[in-house]
């Protein structure tokens, strides 16, 4: 195929939307991305320029007159690619996967393509009714309680992120507590959370306004695999109701208090049977949220929350103008979205959702999940059959915490030497990982997720730290 | 091109990423979606289906075996394009814009592609450095002060929707506002508005705990456009300043309180030299937004904010966890958008803005702006001609508000009328216009933004629109 007739040829500019333009252009960069994933495995990883590296490669002012596709295309190549850190690259291990599929692409494409703004049922009832229909049934695949359904109180919705879900539903709690006790109490009211609980909660403290000296942290037990236990949330919450403080809101055991499960990654791993326990107990929360754009193919963002009671959130995110009023939503035959999240915007994310459950199909997706959690598993071995490393954590899922295990003359707990073998590691290149700190103890993380990762890309991973940690230990002795 | 060999045929399932596949899925995706651009003038603008109509048409739990690309669009084609509202129809004159373009399309694929997670500059330093330097450009086009440019204190980030713009800074500066006068002052800060600001602002208040008696809604003039004058919102912030209130943020005049301007549709406008006027006295602000997903020709979400001080909003935004540390983000040589926004992830929004940019340059991007002003001028001048008719405000930009005039004899200011002639508009599926409601009275609002839209579009909508006003004011006479 020629691209240059139309889209860069004669002096013609493109023009604002034209379907043989379109048509062109989308071909050459279906197969631009095609090539992409062909060749991904050669990049590296993690990319590895430097700050401000695109300054210097840049104009500083948009052109006057349009760029060719082609010139466009090789500043892709040129000027971005090298820049990108590739999530998609099978030997991507970092933080926790953003995995893209076939499905995904496409789904993601259709929505781009309609370019809807699903703010109120009229604007698409497609987008809205689809949603529904696809929160269902991932409810039940993740056999939640009926009352998350949308034909009880509750009902599913797509967030952006895990963080705007928690956001909402924080927000919802918050503003039920206040409805009871009056706006003046917001200096009372507290939110539990274990010291695992993702940063985003704490975020969503510090926006819905909540004092910070009220947002308890509770520490978790190390000889519980990092889980907080029941008694210690008890006691703080005594603590604070004899203090005359109002317990409003907790992230993972329940009392008088919204009760919110974030099951951001892990959720996906629960529409497997032999996962579900980890679910148990959800039949206590108000709301649920897991992320499809982490583990379940379907590209980011989106983010599934579902509540028990929506009407929570419409008491805590509606707004009518009039300029959006409109017969269907005057008579309360519809589901606005608008009032079930922060923006008011949103985009047709449905669609990429539901194209990945009907594309794969559950037992596929079960088969998927099952996959990158063998992956992980067998990750773990190679771990263990290594003295000069230790698993740190009992291994859930696709996520391996280990560490290199210090020589006795190190003074600090082995962090420099494993943040030098993540270090060595990432910056060759040709792989990826991250860290945390669990118990002041610097642990390496390892996430199977991306959807190409096979057994090999694990092998070759393990072999690549094996040599790094030996060069480190050598280093060490000397 | 045969599409049924690896995706659909021989019992083999689709893999979660395969590049053939996806090239070959990917050509199909392209040749539906221009042909749905080619036939888009078929359907009706506002989808006509009944709520619930989904429901009816799948199945009530996700497939256990995957479905085959074809069943995929014909349902696509049978069960979602009738429940879509065509937002890129010529014939789409509600709300405002959510225009789709060729390029902006591209951008969306190829973001879609990498699918990362651009939340700190190390997750992909080219998704950070693109958007500081295309929002630099931007702001050239838009001649924004100095102090707006990434070279200052300031800058500018991508937003998903002009509701988190506003949300971001009223959350900035009520943090700065609250640090300096103590938490417990949230009762006493008040919020200063125009009665024509968005519900965004109403909105982002709720979420951010302030009091709903807090929010000063200044009355706008009538006689003066609907604007506000200085001196009504001098008055109203003598009066809070001598209750011992805090004025704190303004959207829209300048105390020692953040000012804010929303831009979201009308700034795109500015880039051309003859427009730029509206934005006289963005000097004083503290913070300025404008949506490139309205009318800049990126697709949906896009919307571009700039601060003067970008620590108000790490202060009010950043969480810095130990698994999101690195090297870069520890020696504050990099941005981190995460610490800009809501959300922790965010996706590559850069690029699509920055192939508009580049394949349209800022020539043709002045030329398009241009042409649906001048559009509307056609339709203001349409109105005008027919007696039976009256245009509500004056018009700028490409919104016109008009009305129905009413017969004598009506009661309701003409509000039932306008309503049936919006309806009869609407429901004949030719074309899709809104309405709000000014000094009590219901108007009609006429938007040029898709991008197919020519003359010929505007003079069949108005043919239309006075078809459908000779058979009311033929029901009213009898």
């Amino acid at each position: 195929m020629d691209g240059s007739t139309t889209s860069n040829g004669g002096g013609g500019w493109m023009r604002p939307m034209d379907e043989e333009q379109l048509r062109e252009c989308g071909h050459r960069m279906v197969d631009f991305i095609a090539d992409y994933y062909k060749s991904i495995e050669t990049y590296p990883v993690l990319s590895q320029v430097q700050p401000g590296y695109l300054k210097e490669l840049l104009p500083d002012s948009a052109p006057n007159q349009p760029d060719t596709l082609d010139a466009l295309f090789d500043d892709i190549r040129e000027k971005i690619v090298p820049g990108v850190t590739h999530w998609q690259s099978p030997n991507y291990f970092a933080y926790y996967p953003s995995n893209s599929s076939t499905a995904g692409f496409l789904g993601e494409m259709l929505s781009a393509a309609f370019n809807i703004v699903g703010f109120s049922w009229i604007t698409s009832p497609a987008a809205t009714e689809l949603e529904v229909i696809v929160l269902d049934w991932v409810a039940k695949m993740l056999k939640l309680p009926s009352e998350f359904l949308s034909a009880a109180l509750g009902g599913g919705v797509i967030q952006g992120t895990a963080s705007e879900a928690i956001l909402v539903v924080l927000l919802s709690a918050r503003d039920r507590t206040l409805r009871k006790h009056g706006k003046k109490s917001l200096e009372k009211i507290v939110v539990y959370a274990s010291d695992q609980t993702h940063s985003a909660l704490k975020k969503a403290c510090q926006i819905a306004g909540i004092f910070p000296e009220n947002i308890r942290i509770v520490k978790a037990d190390c000889s519980m695999n990092y889980a907080v236990t029941p008694g210690a949330v008890s006691e703080a919450i005594s603590i604070d109701l004899s203090a005359g403080l109002i317990p409003f809101f907790i992230c993972a055991t329940a009392h008088d208090m919204w009760f919110h499960i974030d099951a951001a990654y892990a959720g996906s791993a629960c529409i497997c049977p032999e996962y579900r326990k980890y679910l148990n107990g959800v039949e206590e929360a108000d709301s649920f949220n897991m992320n499809a754009h982490k583990w379940f193919l379907t590209n980011f963002d989106c983010s599934l929350l579902w509540v028990k009671d929506r009407n929570y959130l419409i008491q805590a995110l509606s707004t009518n103008p009039e300029f959006l009023k409109n017969k269907a939503s005057q008579e309360n035959s519809v589901i606005d979205f608008k009032d079930w999240q922060i923006p008011l915007g949103r985009r047709f994310r449905s669609l990429k959702l539901w194209m990945v459950l009907r594309l794969y199909g559950v037992e596929n997706l079960q088969s998927y999940i099952r996959k990158h959690i063998q992956l992980a598993q067998h990750f773990e071995q190679l771990v263990i059959s290594d003295p000069r490393f230790e698993v740190v954590t009992p291994r859930n899922f696709s996520l391996v915490c280990f560490c290199l295990v210090p020589p006795t003359c190190e003074v600090d707990n082995g962090h420099k030497l494993n943040y030098d073998l993540m270090d060595s590691a990432n910056s060759s290149g040709k792989i990826f990982i991250s860290h945390t700190v669990l118990s002041g103890k610097f642990v390496l993380r390892f996430v199977v997720g991306a959807p190409l990762t096979e057994e090999q890309h694990v092998d070759a991973a393990w072999k690549l730290l094996q040599d790094e940690a030996t060069k480190l230990l050598g280093n060490v002795v000397q």
